[in-house]
């Protein structure tokens, strides 16, 4: 058994949903990783990851907009406003959402559906450099 | 250490959540499973997984109807509608809730609580086979 | 690669986050776990486990005030009301958010960002201890 760490920086511009599939399978690939689990963290409260459908763009235009209208930019609606209206928001969608996800890595390939993908979904709506972190422990 | 993976196949008639509870502790079981991970994966974006109380069926119900009325199947909300009424509501029910678990074994049983079981959580209303993945990693 | 095996109970006095980070930090390093995964379950399904941010307590504040205007104690909306107003309430954001964290640790720290701390989140009313378990594979 090994364990490899890995970190990956992911610049965003504005809310939305980032594919982060293919920087993952290419980590899976360039350390020859087996079988095995991968864990990866988003180190940020304001941003999330969630695996979603990857084939019809309008999918992840309508489920941002789902979170913005559940979760509204309105700071009448809340006590934390000194960071801009979308910050807590932005930590409302990340509680809905997951800081992490745990995959499983076998043959050399990520588990994921025909139609599945990784994002990383960005709740802020400046620019960000987003950081993530790899975490493989297996074979 | 040693790793294990497996597929299982549920179906699913309509929305609403299937116990597979009982299929996972037989992974367990037969594989004389002692300590580890386990991690199980849906591979599907229109229904997803989580643990939920056993006890009450009406908790079921209860928790499937606030997320129809949480995510309306109206068409005129979302631009994705190809696929039907009830299939972008479904994956955003999936981006609420989880495509995996990541469970924990010792001595040969799920760490649960006694009032916790495993659920797929069916976003869809036509009758589905969802396949989810298991992946041990332990001894 | 070994594995340790712990729990912790937590006292809540009411809905809100109660920060266990440093109980997980101590877990950590009393048992000198160097490089593996964390594995932390809430036995319960009217309590979940989210990672949020650990700066401003108005997040917190406001976190759980979104929550409980999301999912309205009136038992008017749900069929499960037998254990009183807050609990099918409970169930339902339990499943909006975690019943387990997978947490990677590194060099001896768990991999968090510099403003995410870890925290149980509450949905009960009244007095409650709350177990969580730790399962920790690596080395």
């Amino acid at each position: 058994m090994k364990q490899i760490f890995d970190e990956e920086f992911i610049n965003t511009k504005g809310s939305g949903l980032y594919d982060f599939t293919d920087k993952t399978k290419h980590f899976v690939k360039k350390n020859k990783l087996i079988n095995g689990i991968l864990n990866i963290n988003i180190l940020h409260t304001s941003a999330s990851l969630i695996v979603q459908e990857n084939a019809d763009p309008d999918v992840l235009y309508d489920l941002n907009n789902f979170f913005k209208k559940l979760v509204p930019m309105n700071n009448n609606l809340y006590k934390h406003t000194a960071e801009g209206k979308d910050d807590m928001p932005a930590h409302i969608k990340s509680a809905l959402t997951n800081s992490h996800l745990t995959l499983s890595v076998k043959d050399n390939k990520i588990t994921l559906g025909t139609w599945q993908g990784l994002y990383l979904f960005e709740h802020r709506l400046e620019d960000q450099t987003r950081k993530i972190t790899y975490h493989f422990i297996g074979n």
